[in-house]
């Protein structure tokens, strides 16, 4: 494996997570979603849409008569099902499921053409139609998210049948797309196997998939653009009468492939897509040290978190076609903020930390983790938001469906054709492999997640009070190796912090990376404990973001709080923040499941006559307001939400 | 002529408008607007889109051979352009005119059916399709809109012609409907003819005409709905599958059509269609003394004006079918805020101050007509607003085209299928119909225009400093006359004014109606001069209107101001007013057609890095702001407006 970039991520087996809060999420993934939508593809839940998805597959195969069902990126669903049953697998033994993905594997085996060609969509309805659209048919996207699958099985298995299925739809694809003379120019309209390829190519060490990864990515966006070649081969002129522009057509900002990657310096189009994106860019220029592919993932990491980022790691401001809208334009009800965007952000934020170790990377990733990706599931773990809003007028989302029909509440049980709940299922459930980084003789710990690392150089076990507490204790044991430990010093401690080493403290440096440094000889039995102050924080929105204006949001720890209205009743917008009086929290282990609460002070407006418009100043009397965890709020009925409070 | 009620409006012409401010308005209606629709309706403006209006006329007549192109409504913009060239003509003598408008009744008499039918598009079209939809079709709204340009037509000139057209199609209509057996016990989908026959009543005597007003207004939503029927009849079982609800077809709310009129609590539905509704239902019950008509007129008056009105008097907060959405849901940015709605509230308001005098609907009318009613026209008279927002973002306009598409800038010009300019001709041209009343020996004035009034108990010059300073004064010539002069006390003014009568200060006493009473024996030469003090109202909203939080306008007189980017730069927002601090006028004679301009102080947030959010308090500086008449906007290039400013 050539690699310029001494990185590499920890094997997810050599992590096992141990944490009380993320320990509920993950039985929730292991006991109710993956089981549910394993029931769910083989349309065995009564009255649910119908999936069809593995009733594809076997038709494909042979194996049963019938027509095509379902969205043309239909398999993904087993793709990221197999990749999050995979997860769990390597976290624990669990040979009825493993069996169950066996039978899959051999499905799949089964359906795969005799040239490699695995799509069940094209196999079975439209043979004609393969790689006539890459703009909108979602071909290379399916392959990708069976490819992530094959690699995560391989790994948590050691068994090679999924992961030689897609070699052999991998080089299939090689052999159709590619620089040369006679192959297909063109590059997929939804991004996914970029980084799926990268992944594939560390499974399996052929330089072939890094190499189409890259040509996928550094063919994008140029001209003359492949879509447009594609289009007219397929409807001659018709095509070119609706290019570019919103309406059925959105332009070519929506795929990101307005541009080549290296000229495009804002975040643009369909956020998930734009995300798996950025992924594979930073996963290409890790293996191959490309500068300049770099550089523009740093530029557009900029222009997402510092322009295009809600408060709580949502992403996406414009409900029209999932997407990105234009720097400082957030605003908080008729936001998209889909789950999946979140979660893609996660892991743009993961290869950026893989690229260079920066603290600014972990902490956006946290910000999604802890906020806009687990809000998108309820706490039972049985129903899900597609759609994250940070503000909800209920009354208007009823009644204004032109603006707000998007807005689906409460969290609506999840059928059929669904993209978000079994990403965050193959996220919660690979949380191990975002935790820890190796580089050379350091270990960086990104994430304070309770559980344990084994890694070969050092074992270490970790105790994580997060997100109520701010102390974390690392158990090591290394037997006189030398090792830097690196720990995160969230941007929310504000710099306060402490370390002790046996009971000893440390002097409190934080090195320019953002990570304090604990560079020594290891024993056998050393431990490292961090207390992390977790502060109020009244945050404020950049001045550009009109939204904000007059406005503030408060955070303690990595979690983004909200108020609800079944803490405050209805009208939520009559409260205002006194920003400089003391917030209190308390843990209320009775509350949506454990939750930290917040307690502010301000004042309210009083509504003292019916007239709509006054000279008069506006009566306040003196007020407190309640707030929960972002993630958690709608779970207690349909009510009003607030995340950004306005303030005296 | 029965009547309960002792109110007369004076005859248009012996009100004469000679207003500066006014007066440049009427004069590009006269110069301007009105011939230019004339040649628009003829299709005789090179590189504008076809009107066929006139040509369908033809058609219908037998002069011309051809389809009919268009709007099923195409017929109201003649009734419409009648009624603005009949009440120019009122004002003037202008035979060139006049002679272009009789021949466009001698077009409508030749069109006229034999039964006395008088449509274009069912006579060329659809002869078949005559009133088998009502809800969706216009046809008694194109007819209301006739009967509107006939009464003003009779009343400018004496002749009849197009009066007798007009009673000869009411008589035929009221043959199709009505309570008795065999009718069509139906109302029409956009209201307008219950006003229009109200006014043919008035102006014949014909009670039939009245009856018929207050039938299509007492029928109105009750059940089972006409809606539900003709559309069976129409479609049979189909029809059921798409009422109501959003989408293609909307429920029958958007008609004021769901429940009795008595029954309605809220104003609901297609902004233009409600105002109609309710001016019909006011002048229905001024005519028939239904205290329960006059009741449901108040609260429909409340629930607009206070709960569902911007600060300029636009209403129709929700661009889907233009209509109102909900109890203070009025987004500044996403309204709709037609024209014609401010222009139908100033209909509405007109009728119920006929009804009762009470200063609050001359206030009303008084803010749509300063305000959001011109608006809707550049300072040239050359373009025109649909819409009326309060708050501009360009580049939200041109990037979001979902939450902004419907928001056109800068103004339009008026080619086409066009209902705002010239409702906004007619209603400028009218002006003085407005401004004063009679009840018994009181002369009520509900604005300050400058002009004449020559009623036969006194004549009254007025000469008027509004809106720039709040100077009136009258030249009262009655000799011996007794006679209440009633002057409306604005609510800008907060109580603070002075009355002299020949130099000899009166007592400021305010009646319980608004109106300051003047009652004496007036001589032959009188003189009442009045100065209402002008203070900046630094407006606030109720506490439930969510969008403006936080916010104040200015508004000084009847005028309210904005802030724009053409005076301010760009990112208004970031200016935070201090409601506290003095804000100074200014005349300014050299701009925008010479207007009254604000400035005022406060702080203006400064962007000091790059972060989205951060814990730091902002970080702000001293500022100043200049603000100019709302109405006045959008005359110097595309830029940022704001009405609802941020405050310290």
């Amino acid at each position: 494996m050539t690699n310029s970039y001494n990185n590499a991520l920890p094997a997810l087996e050599t992590v096992r997570i141990r944490d009380e809060f993320w320990g509920r999420t993950m039985d929730l993934v292991r006991n109710n979603v993956v089981p549910y939508q394993w029931e769910a593809l083989n349309d065995r839940i009564e009255g649910a849409a119908k999936s069809h998805c593995i009733e594809n597959f076997r038709i494909a195969a042979g194996q049963a008569e019938g027509e095509f069902f379902g969205c043309v990126f239909q398999d993904s669903d087993l793709g990221k099902w197999m990749e999050a049953a995979a997860y769990l697998l390597s976290q624990e033994p669990d040979p009825e499921l493993e069996a169950i993905c066996d039978e899959a594997v051999a499905l799949m085996g089964a359906a795969q053409q005799a040239d490699g060609y695995l799509n069940t969509y094209f196999t079975v309805k439209d043979p004609q139609g393969r790689w006539t659209n890459l703009k909108d048919w979602h071909e290379l996207y399916c392959a990708g998210h069976l490819m992530e699958g094959a690699v995560a099985y391989y790994e948590a298995t050691g068994k090679r049948e999924f992961l030689d299925i897609m070699c052999r739809y991998a080089d299939y694809i090689d052999s159709v797309f590619g620089p040369e003379e006679g192959k297909k120019h063109g590059y997929p309209g939804h991004e996914e196997i970029e980084l799926a390829l990268v992944k594939l190519y560390r499974a399996t060490g052929e330089r072939r998939y890094l190499n189409l990864a890259a040509y996928f990515i550094n063919t994008r966006g140029t001209k003359p653009y492949y879509f447009d070649q594609e289009g007219e081969a397929r409807e001659g002129e018709a095509y070119r009468q609706h290019i570019p522009g919103y309406g059925s057509n959105p332009g070519y900002e929506y795929y990101q492939a307005h541009k080549p990657v290296r000229e495009q310096k804002d975040i643009t189009g369909h956020a998930v897509r734009a995300m798996y994106l950025c992924t594979g860019m930073a996963e290409v220029a890790r293996e191959t040290g490309d500068e300049s592919l770099m550089q523009a993932c740093r530029t557009l990491f900029d222009s997402v978190v510092n322009r295009n980022m809600y408060v709580t790691g949502a992403i996406g401001s414009n409900e029209s076609y999932e997407r990105f809208s234009f720097d400082y334009h957030l605003p908080n009800d008729t936001v998209y903020g889909e789950t999946c965007a979140a979660i893609g952000l996660v892991f743009f934020a993961r290869s950026m930390l893989t690229l260079e170790k920066k603290a600014v990377y972990a902490d956006v990733m946290e910000r999604c983790l802890y906020n806009g990706v687990i809000s998108g599931m309820s706490l039972d773990g049985k129903s899900f938001f597609y759609v994250n809003p940070l503000e909800v007028w209920p009354e208007a989302v009823a009644k204004v469906p032109n603006l707000y029909q998007h807005v689906a509440l409460p969290r609506q049980k999840w059928f059929g054709c669904a993209c978000c709940p079994p990403n965050l299922a193959r996220l919660v459930a690979s949380l191990g492999k975002y935790t820890y980084d190796y580089n050379g003789d350091t270990l960086y710990v990104h994430l304070y997640v309770g559980g344990a690392i084994d890694c070969g150089m050092v074992h270490m076990d970790v105790d994580s009070r997060l997100p109520w507490e701010g102390r974390v204790t690392f158990n090591l044991s290394a037997e006189n190796e030398e090792l830097d430990l690196a720990l995160r010093i969230p941007a929310w401690c504000q710099g306060q912090f402490t370390i002790t080493l046996n009971g000893k403290t440390l002097p409190s440096e934080i090195g320019e990376d953002g990570y304090a440094h604990i560079r020594r000889t290891w024993g056998e039995a050393d431990e490292i404990a961090v207390e992390f102050a977790m502060p109020v924080l009244v945050l404020r929105s950049h001045p550009a973001l009109r939204e904000n204006v007059g406005k503030a949001a408060l955070q303690r720890g990595p979690v983004v709080y909200c108020m609800e209205e079944a803490d405050n009743g209805p009208k939520l917008h009559e409260f205002l923040l006194d920003p400089q009086a003391p917030v209190s929290f308390q843990y209320e282990a009775e509350l949506l499941g454990g939750v930290g609460t917040l307690t502010c002070t301000g004042r309210r407006l009083v509504e003292k006559d019916a007239a709509l418009y006054t000279a008069q100043a506006p009566e306040t009397e003196p007020a407190t307001a309640k707030l929960v965890p972002y993630y958690a709020w709608d779970n207690r009925g349909v009510g009003e939400l607030m995340v950004w409070m306005h303030t005296l």
